[in-house]
């Protein structure tokens, strides 16, 4: 199930929420390599100014893809860009709900924009952004 | 090792390569939910624009956060945003190169922003971006 | 999202497709414990009947629960038992298809039961059988 | 080493304990894809009727699997069919220990069923069922 250009409206959402494990970030270690010390040494991490260690700001980001490849636009959506900031750090053990919303439709090109928010379990912004997408071309 | 941002010079560069396997696209799928067809369903993917099964986007994005927080600057490295473009796909068995190198350097401010490229064996790049950082504060 | 008792109909069904991949296998093995020659050993399962490596059976009798979890009913679903019946194997590579459908609803006590059907690419069911679960409370 | 259908007797016993981590339950859903949200979202699984995360029922059906094919009637067992009931959930950090007792032999058939009971750290049923399996053919 997808959701074809002319489908889409502005204002539509989709959402995914997951608790971030020491299972992701140290899985999400070994898949990229980053092993930057404040991601998987505890000792380092408390002497930096995050004071424990976090999680890596791809792997949230990760959440913006598991959207719009299942969600919204779905399967068959082509993802051309993407722009991220970092607002925030994700502790393990936060639970990150990522919420995509279609902000601009270009049916000539069958592209569209979402917002794309990532915040933790207070509501606070960790990530916020932009998703640019070619739509689906059939349900 | 890190680099303060008086150590740092326009056109330092770093590098980071992997190929990648089905194990990193699985696991990438089991972390951040994104069962996309695409990524890890043979039938599905032949029928796709793709022909196969690729990577995620975001997985190859991860290694320019492996170099950020690991190489250049390296450990104490603040991530603040990156702007990414998805220009080709990234097959299983592909080997990805990524290549970091320093575009612009704002020491009143410890900011630094560098180019972010991900190409593949054949000189292709797949990912195109920019990455803006904090310099660490300490060596 | 999820239906509750009022909104499931007999003859509705929901799918979720995985193509089996090596990481699957060895990962379950290692989580469970099912270090069954069979599934994890090369030369033992050629000379097995099967010929080569298959894949443990609760391991795509886990997608029921997937489609039961996430699609239909939907988050809130109790699972209350399972029958299952394993009628050929699953070989590394094969596609594994889910189809679950509403067979009978019990509204005076909440309770569902649906049909459970594994098949892989060729279309051959691989599990079939029954899950007896109660409807999520709220949607 | 395995049991051909004549070295089987009514009520032969095997078991096999293993204390439920997250990291077990994360690597399930990843693999399957079953992102219940009582299984990996701390805020939703307080919400629910469990008040916090629970393993997948799957997970600790796993267990039987790992028997039948390890210890009893183990390698070359051919699983046929499996009822289940899931009890009682299991939460992270829980010891589920699961028992299989053979109680019934069909030696015209070469089949046998078995009694597949887990428990958990406290003596309570998680899961009750039987297991239908072909017995190897040699030791």
């Amino acid at each position: 199930m997808a959701y074809t250009i002319d489908m889409l409206a502005v204002g539509q959402k989709e959402s995914f929420s997951k608790t971030i494990s020491d299972f992701d970030i140290y899985s999400f270690a070994g898949i990229t390599g980053d092993f930057n010390p404040v991601h998987i040494n505890d000792v380092a991490a408390e002497e930096s100014m995050f004071k424990r260690r976090i999680a890596h700001g791809m792997l949230s980001a990760g959440f913006i893809s598991t959207i719009l490849g299942t969600k919204l636009p779905g399967p068959g959506t082509i993802y051309l860009g993407q722009d991220l900031k970092f607002k925030k750090p994700v502790y393990p053990g936060d639970t990150v709900t990522t919420v995509l919303t279609v902000t601009e439709i270009f049916p000539e090109k069958n592209m569209v924009k979402l917002e794309t928010v990532c915040t933790n379990q207070n509501g606070e912004s960790v990530i916020t952004g932009t998703a640019t997408v070619l739509a689906p071309t059939k349900e």
